[in-house]
């Protein structure tokens, strides 16, 4: 079984490494471009078992390691 | 115009990080992962155009900035 796994900076939190991609890519010549923000994406490979138990584990792989609660949010998707 | 892009290594490109959070996960009780690797999601958002002009505008953008062509691979998602 597949899973991604999307970790994003909550929108209140400051993300200065996104605001270098943004001046990275106007300083390019990309002037459109009016925001632009970093996360990671994790790509995780585990044996199956039924999708619940599979999203209640990715749930809980998330709060304990993946994520931070306080400034990050996830997104789960099995694939 | 909001774009998603998910820039990952190549395959063959050894993954040190997503090696790190394999062990971490199985270290915490999550012994059914057998790999894992870590990736980038850029979030941009950006003046609207015509969907063909911005999407070929963001893969120039990652062509020259978001990822690097020799060990990454990028996939583009317009929202």
């Amino acid at each position: 079984m597949k899973a991604n796994v999307y970790v994003t900076l909550k929108q209140e939190v400051l993300d200065p490494q996104g605001d270098a991609v943004r001046r990275g890519l106007m300083s390019l010549g990309f002037a459109a471009v009016k925001s632009a923000r970093v996360g990671k994406l994790i790509e995780i490979e585990f044996d199956g078992k039924d999708r619940a138990t599979a999203e209640k584990e990715l749930k809980q792989m998330c709060e304990k390691l993946l994520a931070n609660p306080v400034i990050e949010d996830f997104r789960l998707e099995l694939v």
